[in-house]
């Protein structure tokens, strides 16, 4: 259903005024005095317009939004909150698709025109958090794409039957293959990176491994898939998430990943974390690597931050890199819109003639100003369609 | 002018619901079904109460907060920064008086009931804006308590004639004497805290060093500042903002360093910074430091960040600590409210009966959630006065 739409008066990427029509869901014109007989205009009374904001990384199926508070009070480790968190999904009755839905439709309100989601597979629950948030995919069609990774979020090579789960939700259409520290979770790198590259090459599709380990352990994470990224010809089409490793003091050891990651075209995901290591985006992004940004898990039994919101996400990416002039906080706005979308390989992405009409009019006087004070999304439209007006979704959640 | 207020149906700090009465600024009664004649009340509606925000560490004389886009451009080593803010602020025009009125009602908006300002004095331009940020407290009497802290912040032994302008904003009325990177700044860290001990001995004022010196250089600055405290007996009387050097990788000398600052009395403050090392809220807690936070600059020639909302700097507090918990996000609280009153010494601050009526009514469900969604201020009321409704002061800045 495609939709037509002329936006007058809005500054693209906070530049000269002009005016924007779609046409049929795509950019057809860029300029002043447009005028399109029969198409819906709006005025945006010279707001910014930004390409829709990408949310390259979270975990739909398991905010707690909408939920009675949850008080957390689990473990230090990283297994108490994984153990805790399996458990909690049966007793606090966290049902993926309603749970995916609020969170996508508040990421709608934020501006953010896609989404890739990482999504639990284990023995537990099967692919029932799959399945959940296909619906919701699906449900929100044409408001905000979403693309699903499998994700063995408690281990594959340890609990026996996930790899064939990992299979089954490929199969059913999960776009994307996870892991998870290969070393730390699985206890066997080589065994967890081999398993995720084969289903990848089985099923034709991409990767986006989770690598929380740190220094060396991390490193050696990361070579094995920079290897095998390599010698399956994938270059472009892996992802590295977290990558706290790169944060590491030994920045010899750093700068010869950043090379090697660089030329076998796998990329990077950040939140930003400001209490872990992190990989630094201005040295990455110079080496030529991709560089996207997401909100990771937000109000969920891991913590309660997080509010979808990828300006905001853009902030803490740029506090965490100490980013302060205009054209540093500009690269952390590029790291959440073109980032996401070069990782998320979206055809026809951006604020040119002929992309898809997806865009964001905010406020603020320039992109930093935008950035840093998290300016209000007057109109977010997705491929010419309005769907969230100030700050709201025009589509319900349950 | 003493103030009575009765508020209905709050939480306080999000327990159970009850009455809060202040009458003549003061704390009478907290209570459910309390009533007070020809005492104006306001329905809480459920609202949580907390105490006033404290802003133990801002700026407030170098903001552009309302001025137009500075766009930054500015050099990435520390002298660059202070050379390009002594330069701007005769070229942009940046007034410190209008400039703190802004920040300061900003301020009252977000909740802050009380705000200790780091002001500059340097050999440019004198006690100007000692005197600007002075005509802003006079001017703001009843709405937001703001303290002085006479601030060298281009040097003080090197740039001579900036001793004397300090003993001079302190006599006029400055209340702490601060200090800046005794080695880092005046390559004299013998001499600059000699001095800065002096003017505090002299004028019987507390003393508040910002140290930005990382590792052992800032340790050594650190040793030198706790001697001093513990020969003049000024424990409780001084604090050392950043103390970045207490996030290094020596745990070990970290440890011997926050045992001597809890013996020495000596506090510290944190801003949470996501790029520098910063020391651990928790251990400096557990050792018995207090330990307060505050915005630093905001929107200033050093960088566009920060919007002076406390509850937002308690967020990230929390984010910085990877405070996950609710027990833990409420110290993270605790921090931005009771620990800058410590620091500030205030008498009589809290929710208690006999306290002053400085409080803030915020939405949420919990003091977490209130936190990391940094939710609406629905009324600041300072000593029983109500001074910001709905996000808006009722007072006006210039």
């Amino acid at each position: 259903m495609p939709h037509s739409l002329l936006l007058r008066d809005v500054r693209p990427m906070a530049g000269a005024r002009a005016d924007i029509l779609i046409r049929d869901g795509r950019i057809e014109a860029i300029g002043t005095g447009l005028s399109a007989a029969g198409v819906d205009a709006v005025d945006g009374a010279g707001a910014i317009a930004i390409p829709g904001l990408v949310e390259a990384h979270t975990h739909l199926d398991k905010t707690l939004l909408g939920m009675p508070w949850y008080r957390n009070e689990v473990g230090p480790r990283l297994i108490d909150k994984i153990d805790n968190e399996r458990a909690a999904k049966k007793t606090l009755g966290i049902d993926p698709h309603r749970q995916s839905m609020r969170q996508a439709v508040l990421s709608v309100s934020k501006g953010s025109t896609h989404i890739r989601s990482h999504v639990d597979v284990d023995t537990e629950s099967g692919v029932g958090s799959i399945e959940g948030v296909m619906a919701t995919r699906d449900a929100l069609r044409g408001v905000i794409d979403i693309e699903l990774v499998a994700f063995p979020q408690s281990g594959m090579l340890i609990r026996p039957g996930t790899v064939e789960l990992m299979d089954r939700a490929l199969a059913l259409g999960a776009e994307v293959v996870g892991g998870i520290d290969p070393a730390g979770m699985d206890r066997d790198p080589k065994g967890h990176v081999d398993t995720v590259f084969e289903l990848a090459e089985r099923h034709g599709k991409p990767v986006d491994i989770h690598v929380h380990e740190l220094g060396e352990l991390g490193g050696f994470s990361m070579e094995l898939i920079i290897e095998r990224t390599r010698a399956l010809g994938m270059q472009g089409k892996v992802t590295v998430s977290h990558a706290f490793c790169l944060g590491m003091d030994d920045k010899a050891y750093v700068a010869r990943l950043v090379e090697q990651l660089a030329e076998a075209g796998v990329h990077i995901m950040t939140t930003g974390s400001a209490s872990r290591p992190v990989p630094v985006v201005k040295q990455l992004r110079d080496a030529g690597v991709v560089v996207c940004a997401g909100t990771d898990g937000m109000r969920d039994t891991w913590g309660p931050y997080g509010n979808a919101d990828m300006l905001e996400r853009a902030m803490l990416v740029g506090l965490r890199n100490n980013l302060r002039r205009d054209d540093e906080v500009e690269i952390a706005l590029d790291v959440c819109t073109h980032g996401g979308a070069k990782v998320m390989a979206l055809e026809g992405y951006g604020l040119e003639v002929g992309c898809h009409g997806d865009l964001v009019l905010v406020g603020g006087e320039t992109l930093t100003d935008a950035v840093v004070t998290r300016a209000p999304r007057h109109l977010v439209v997705k491929g010419g369609r309005v769907v969230a007006r100030d700050g709201v979704a025009l589509v319900e959640a349950p």
